[in-house]
């Protein structure tokens, strides 16, 4: 039978993943190269084709068994032309017909969804939203994104930027954020935002364990904030609390909004399982409605790396056989 | 023709409305009586039953021309279940199953809705949200609600209590909501809130045109606030514009969660037209994102006080017959 194959791509700043997947978005075969992002657009879709090229040949498929191919890129990005706005990631993408380009190039229907989104899919129809109907997933990474799933369908929002919750506002009048806002959740709880705030910590005169690696180093990252906090170092512990925290506040903002039945933790700092989840958990129920019976589960991603592709191939399935 | 109409009612803690309506959501006639919420609920769903029976009689209809009746009730409450958990404004309402009452009283179909919700799909089929698939709806009065529609359908949420747009949390670590959290919206943005900041204001000694009113009265109300906002009186313009930037935070925080295209403003405040809007608007457009043109159109009710009869009346035809 042909056509019974789709593909997922998840176009990263630094990696390119691709897999080859079966209509119950099993991954049958999967392939990774570098992004090489500096060769600029045209030679990045350039790889992507050679990808996905490669990925069919070497699992013995020809483009007539596929039905789609879905990519998430990161974005802004517009679903419904295709086009990558812009991708503070990746240098010369302003404007980037992405669809159309590996449309023509592959000979085959290509869909283009924000990498978030993406990644909320794949949790949705494979991972850790088994069985539900609502669910918000949240991208706890270098920045801090998210997708929203309603009534079992991915909520794109009326100008494709719904699930931004990185930019919601946790901090009136709080920490510039470059996308223009203030107090923007992002600039607290993301990777970058945990170690920053240990950096001015420690560089404003604080002790804390962490002075030495960031004098060696120049530089301090969020698996250095977290191991210090694991191991009992006061500033790291209350900046990583913190951060928490905020991202307590940030999921009750959900909760009384969309009313999830789960919120998804997905990205680099969500490997910290137990001392991310724990702290959600604890500040939410400390800082939530306690009567009401309607928090949100909190998981962890079930799917890891795979969710991108997952999910895109998922969604470009659907363009193509809509419900 | 057989069952061509339905019903609405919206129950509040004063007065109940009613209407029966056609399958286009017009209003063919309407009724309205105290709710006399002081008399207990088998009283109040009594006179429920007394004004639907008076309302048919009176349009001529037998109840077999009736598919449907919707109430609109302060919740929170289950749809699934009709039940109202508890009802602030109506006392001794704990898990009253309103729907199944009214539903043995009258022998007609009934469902039961938050009426925020209500009003909210009020608006999107007949109202303010006409053409658009994506729409959030905030009630600005003594409280602040809210109802959020996604892709043509209401979406009630997990646990039922999706649009609690009055509480998400606008200031952390802010005032206290009776609800258990700190820093709701509603503490900030509500009727009853901006009339108590500016009671505050005048008691903690701060000058005010208002002052004079306060001492005869002992009170203030929103519209006293607003209206010497609109005189000139620097204490009021600061407490309503500060009302507004609030609003103006969470209207951010749902633009970057559900992306609508569309935010309608309901409620008494909303009666404040151009001195909620512009302000709001203006706060909107100084602290959200700049370079992307997300920004959600602002407009006021369309149906005001018909807004939860019509809203409630289009989800119980819904309900008997989905698509």
């Amino acid at each position: 039978m042909a056509a019974r194959l789709a593909v997922g791509v998840d176009l990263g700043g630094t990696q390119t993943k691709a897999a080859v997947l079966d209509a119950e978005h099993r991954i049958l075969r999967r392939a990774v190269i570098d992004t090489c992002a500096g060769q600029g657009p045209p030679r990045v879709i350039g790889r992507i084709v050679e990808l996905i090229d490669g990925l069919l040949a070497a699992h013995g498929a020809a483009r007539d068994d596929v039905a789609a191919v879905g990519v998430g890129a990161p974005g802004p990005l517009s679903h419904a032309s295709g086009v990558v706005l812009h991708a503070p990631n990746l240098p010369g993408w302003h404007d980037i017909p992405l669809r159309d380009r590996l449309a023509e190039a592959c000979g085959l229907r290509v869909t283009v969804e924000n990498d978030a989104n993406a990644a909320a899919y794949g949790e949705f129809v494979a991972g850790a939203g088994a069985g539900m109907r609502d669910m918000v997933l949240m991208t706890l990474g270098t920045g801090i994104g998210g997708g929203v799933i309603v009534d079992g369908k991915l909520h794109r929002g009326f100008f494709d930027s719904a699930g931004e919750i990185g930019h919601t506002i946790v901090q009136p009048d709080g920490l510039e954020c470059p996308c223009g806002q203030r107090g923007c959740l992002e600039r607290y709880a993301s990777a970058a935002a945990v170690a920053r705030r240990a950096v001015e910590a420690i560089r404003g005169g604080e002790a804390s364990k962490l002075a030495e690696a960031l004098g060696a180093r120049g530089t301090l990252d969020a698996r250095d904030v977290d191991a210090a906090a694991a191991a009992g170092d006061p500033l790291a512990a209350r900046v990583w609390d913190d951060a928490c925290r905020y991202l307590a506040i940030a999921a009750i903002n959900i909760q009384h909004t969309l009313n999830p039945g789960l919120i998804v933790l997905f990205g680099g700092l969500a490997q910290a399982e137990g001392r991310l989840l724990d702290p959600l958990r604890a500040h939410f129920e400390r800082l939530t409605w306690r009567s009401a019976p309607d928090h949100p589960r909190f998981a962890l991603s079930a799917l890891g790396g795979d969710a991108g592709v997952i999910g895109a191939a998922a969604l470009a399935r659907l363009a193509v056989a809509p419900r």
